[in-house]
């Protein structure tokens, strides 16, 4: 089981948050609004407690469940205060018109994040090709992370397993762009090929 | 039930060309080596027939089975001799280690093709996710599609569905960049997180 901070009160917050309670393990919200936070953590129940936003997040996971335009700005702020944790960024940096990415090409927030974090934290993006609704109630399902720091990517990893997902490395910190890319491609097919928000993007062995 | 040329004689071509045949397809193999285009032909049999490169090709779907720097060269070659075709782009721009893209960011192989192609031609790109060896027994498999022209992508998931595949749209031609994206994504899942060279992405509805 593992220690988790979820900083951000929204969907995704609201969908990890419920799994990771869940799963057993021990949940904290930070929130900006401290009364939203103190009511998602008691909406998820079992043991999960509210935080306010700047002080030293008590997870040893750290999950940024931020708009994207939010992510780096907020890793900055908290400075030293992330020190040795796994951070996880799962935004997806749309552009306006959902068909190409508000991030400019040979990066991406994950490692925007890794340029702005403390030394001995560690930038694992994840979960961004997941649709909220999806991750509340769907199995099975997998996750794609891509991280530099092995170690990171096992802890992050085992917490998934928890969360009854399959936690699948596609690579080192710059496969992120490419992740960021396929959030691009969910939002294609939910509009084209497959027309609704009900699916999810997985790896299978047909047969 | 479709016409279709296949330019190239590797395992792509194989593999697409065999579906070709077994679905009731009429499959024109095209090869720089007259030789092996001839053998390919008959190996896949029905009525596979082999055309020399250079002449009009006798599908009204031409899947390009190249390697991805021959793409565009051999597009320019045939000029006029493309009018009005389907113009299938499968390529993988793998940079050397296999961890980035060789063709510059903000473009695609896809999209490259359309500018050297006919006015009258539309260029899709598709297959680029599935292993070769893989599409040739797994079902079911989800074959990604980007393009602008919706008729050139209905013709293409007509042929698509006599193979027994799923085509599923993810968009306008510029999401080519990101299907490229994943492409090297499949490739990070089988040197990490799978494994294995078995399986495919695809989309599911969970539960």
């Amino acid at each position: 089981m593992s220690r988790i901070s979820i900083i951000g009160t929204g969907n995704m917050a609201r969908a990890i948050g419920g799994l990771a309670v869940a799963g057993g393990n021990t949940v904290q919200i930070i929130g900006r609004d401290q009364t939203k936070a103190a009511d998602l953590a008691k909406t998820l129940g079992g043991n999960a407690t509210a935080g306010g936003l700047g002080a030293v997040p008590a997870g040893d996971i750290v999950i940024l469940a931020l708009l994207h335009a939010d992510v780096v700005p907020v890793v900055t702020d908290y400075g030293d205060r992330l020190a040795g944790k796994v951070i996880v960024d799962i935004s997806n940096p749309f552009n306006a018109a959902v068909d190409g990415l508000a991030i400019p090409e040979g990066t991406s927030v994950a490692q925007e994040v890794a340029k702005v974090a403390p030394a001995s934290a560690s930038v694992v993006k994840a979960f961004n090709t997941i649709f909220g609704v999806v991750l509340e109630k769907g199995r099975p399902l997998d996750v794609f992370l891509a991280g530099d720091d092995q170690s990171a990517k096992e802890k992050l990893s085992e917490f998934i397993a928890t969360l009854g997902l399959r936690p699948l490395d596609v690579g080192g910190l710059s496969m992120a762009h490419w992740l960021e890319g396929a959030g691009l491609l969910v939002m294609g097919l939910a509009r084209h090929g497959m027309g609704s928000f009900d699916f999810a993007l997985g790896a299978a062995v047909p047969g």
